[in-house]
């Protein structure tokens, strides 16, 4: 039969044909694992770490395996399932069982080389709302009953007991109810007690500006979360340029789950959405150093003016995307650094640095990230 | 708060302020439904079929909601979900039901103007192989027992009492078995007793050559299906330039139900892989020549030698593809056909027409559709 | 040589091998002719025209050919070069000669079925600006002096005396210098003496939104256009949907010269750039309504309420882009209908039609396209 | 006018308006410039260069500009403009001047940062056919008479005198003219004199087989090229995954003019095609070495016969393209190493090293690069 198909060559150039089966695989998705690109920062290692999403196990549209397969094929270092321990739609098709995402998933991820972190959404009434509870022990008897605070809190107390680390979701997620949105007794209880230590600053495309200058004033890790529950691919158009997941970055010692908690109990994060990062300005800033290098001049040339003009390369080393608009100094106004790209700028001579505001870096809800450039 | 937000113009553009909350989806993934263009063939809709997938309910990874969001982003018409009668490995934590994803769908695929048929697997041991049932009836009590070839026969003996349409499925899937990709009796026996009308010609990225061959010979369907397990988006490279999963195009009176199973009846189908077109010369034929269009001549030039050369323009007005090499005329030799594209040939005057091979379109094993194209 | 080749097959299965040379053509750009779909407007057809670009015989960065082959691959009917008349920054290097751009390109385009139009750019200084002259004649003779009023005008007149069709252009390009961007004596003297007839609305990304209003007010032809200096690709994304170079969309008898002269003189065209359109209202309209249809209910539910809702289908069969908003009536709040796809909207039963503002079409600076959709 | 737009949000929130002129930016193609990465092999940098294109002042059909943006939007280190001296179709329209390219824009290369390297192609008749001359000095008074061999000889031996770096261009590309693809005395007589240093074993998308051999038989420098006419992105489809123009990689000491020559001469180059790459088997391994890296098990697990089996990442830390099939050793048989992206392997344990033959590096026209990966 392979005779006859010698004429097909056009056509079937990239096809192998076995016993009178032909094989056409140049239309199949390559099934690749991303990197994507960070530079260590001040030491530490920058895990892209996703700590809230769901499956059919409660709320989801999809079986736990696709979590990772999709956190694998992103490049994601660690992750959770996180499913409703109260929520539970489709109960009259999967047997309830809090605990077993993570035993389906567990081995399979090692295998992969991703860090699973076991946890759960405690989705109480609003307010307070929801919280994420990760590194967790037995999911099975967390309290669901959403009848009184009272309840609310011994779910969450019930974690922190575990040992987990408590982080509260999207806090403005339901506008226009009393106390939602705000910081409220609840709220400032589990605070005191120990029984919260972050807030997702970022949920999907939301950026809860609030939940910033909270984690800010009051010691508690910045969060970033996608909270997907259908498909990552059909929530961002991922095959595109720069688009991402919603995900924390997690300035950890070493690629380890003990690691990741570390880092998470030091608030060592930033949280990075769409173009936009979010965290504590030191993070914000280290991270940026990090990233964007601004080259010694490599040429000079003399202006009408009999002023000099020099030029530069600044590299952006990252994934990451920065928009910078020019504070103070003679010099290009508006930059713009893709991932893994570079920009020519130009600056008047004689000036020692240039000052930056990064637009699309937040380091309260009010406020860019603005750096110094030196000029070499 | 909106106020000293103002000079973030450049950032946040495209997001929306709402009480303290930041909306910014330019990274959404676009909700859209396409649109698979194929003119209609001598008056018959071409409906986009896939009749061969799976959900948690069997072996697949996602929730039957996930398959009507995929089959609506594509732009198919019509699709069924095949879960396996026999093969559960979820049972530990799905609830056997071989209704339910039809139940769960039915009123969602409505709502969304999609044609959802209901169907299974019927998965034997390999001979004879696995069989697709659509426009079944109650699934609950099919066969299970794969024990005998007896069993096997009730169990598709049940699909055809309740009036379903059973097509055979990847034929040649399992090589080197003896008996494997062969006509034997038991299939025989199917097809004398009206019990068997069709074979998947194309299955995923396989093409079971002998099968376009048994099709035509002994007047079966011919059927193409994605057999999706995972996600379509996973297994195809869908966001690019004209792939699409493995279908079957059924030529069709109407869009519905009705319609479709007059037509599979019939036999007027066309699979459709890749950049890859099988089926009856037929059908072919007349799916070439509805998308296909050489228009009159709109220039032509003196050659060196004191000949003339007309230019025309062949237009694809579909979105399939098709690959065309010289068969006998002087012209253009190679001709591409990309999607709704067109392309520039030329040929010597004086020709009444060329005859072109279509590389991309199969009407037996071994033979290429070919067209004779009129010059006007 | 082929022989010991045999184990490459992974690697070289595209190529084709001949004496020692392989062929590898797989990452090839492909050499395809688009095609704009746009449905006929009315019983006109409906040109994608591109009327102002240049090439290195002024200010491009191109040789002519290459605007020819852009303008193929992106699916235009017509176009014109319209190399300054008065700069000519490369006259070091290419000799200066107003008619070598047609000459060049006139028999190449009439093989590739494009339609070129003999024009040029008059550039004067700033008030009155730069104008565009198309179907023009000998180009050799213009009168290049800038230094007064009355050689513009000249200039101007020697191409209405040729017969040409003159717009202006960008009338918004240069602000802040008095007199630029208003309806000044200069250009109200050419108006009234017919040597006007149109004005660019929009021009590559900018939107002169004054133009449109005097085009509506005083009956002159809107116009869009690239104004492509560099390379197409350079300038706009076009390889990702629904991007495409500003262009003129011309409702003319036929696809030929006369036929679009004949639809300018009696301006019915429709400007389109990026997502936007601008036109006169009747024009925008009828285009709006040849693209979009909304399709009969195909689905009805009672809602808890006891009230009724419908949904239907909305199909854009254009490859235009279309924003709407609900301005009355109880249905989907916002539309987004990509090129060719059809989206999914529900209204509550009862009502007689739907009103919507199309935010991406410009009927007047001010004011976008308001519809009225029938409910079926 | 900024007030009455305020409703307008939805679809110009990403535009700007400016006194009556609305820019809408968000289709504009980004000017990024492009960053090639691949580590640096045994301390040498890489350097991205193409020493073969052309532009209108020979046969091409850019400005020269258009070439230098192309090779900053890639991420070049280096090219060179290299105009036939012996053939100027648009001699009457350009003024013929072989120096006049690298004088337009040898400023502004610098001021991007791009090293630009004067050259040219010196083009005879088949055979011998086509050389480049790179680091020539005056170019106007090569010889271009090309009525003898002993003229061909005098002009090739014009650039040697001048000190420059001459390579034989796409040695196979005419064939079945008698001589040519053969190592004739001509080249032989260039060869002994010193007066050629290498052969484009890579031409566009052409892999001329026999020059890889002679390269490494002969001690001469293995270069690929583009010999773009045609604009690069209308030849290869770059916005897509791993698609670049055909280049020579550099291993440079740094990244200077001084040290490509240096580098060159040393004959330290890999050609780099599409997914192939070409070049003496040192050089071919070394790179190789540089981007691959297979990390440590993270893995093991216990199989059913009692063995155990180890899981590792195998990381490419470049912008290449590897295919691997297994050579001996029980592991994964075929890998793909797509760009900065890691593949998860398996492998028996016990095992010291693994051995893999690199389908898409040659070593010689009919050896692929064989690699052993030991095991850690």
């Amino acid at each position: 039969m392979i005779l006859s198909l010698l004429s097909f060559s056009l056509t079937i150039a990239q096809a192998q044909i076995n016993d009178g089966v032909l094989r056409f695989d140049e239309q199949r998705s390559p099934q690749r694992s991303g990197i994507i690109t960070i530079p260590d920062v001040n030491g530490y290692k920058v895990l892209k770490c996703d700590f809230h999403m769901h499956t059919v196990f409660s709320d989801g549209t999809v079986w736990p395996n696709i979590r990772l397969q999709e956190v694998r094929e992103e490049g994601l270092d660690a992750f959770s399932i996180t499913d409703h321990v109260e929520g539970h739609p489709h109960s009259n098709e999967v047997i309830t069982n809090n605990n077993r995402p993570y035993e389906l998933l567990k081995s399979e991820a090692q295998k992969n080389n991703v860090i699973l972190i076991k946890g759960s959404e405690i989705s109480r009434l609003t307010p307070p709302g929801h919280f994420n509870a990760i590194f967790t022990g037995d999911l099975s008897d967390y309290i669901t009953d959403r009848s009184t605070n009272e309840k609310d809190r011994e779910a969450l107390l019930k974690a922190s007991d575990q040992g987990a680390f408590v982080f509260w979701n999207h806090p403005g997620w339901r506008l226009n109810i009393e106390g939602s949105y705000e910081w409220i007794d609840f709220v400032n209880d589990l605070y005191i007690n120990k029984a919260l230590q972050g807030i997702e600053v970022f949920n999907g495309f939301g950026f809860h500006m609030k939940a910033l200058d909270w984690c800010i004033d009051k010691g508690l890790t910045v969060m970033g979360s996608s909270d997907s529950h259908n498909l990552i691919k059909n929530t961002y158009d991922i095959d595109h340029d720069y688009i991402h997941r919603t995900m924390t970055l997690v300035f950890a010692k070493d690629r380890t789950e003990s690691s990741i908690r570390e880092a998470l109990n030091a608030g060592r994060t930033v949280a990075w959405a769409g173009k936009y990062l979010a965290g504590k300005e030191e993070h914000v800033r280290n991270l940026f150093n990090a990233c964007v290098e601004l080259m010694p001049d490599h040429y000079s040339e003399v202006t009408k003016d009999g002023k000099s003009t020099n030029y530069y390369e600044i590299r952006n080393n990252s994934d990451l995307y920065f928009e910078l608009e020019l504070r103070s100094g003679m010099a290009t106004n508006k930059i713009i650094l893709y991932p893994r790209s570079l920009q020519l700028i130009s600056a008047e001579s004689g000036q020692g640095s240039l000052t930056y505001e990064v637009m699309t870096a937040f380091v309260r809800s009010d406020k860019h990230l603005v750096v110094a450039l030196p000029l070499k």
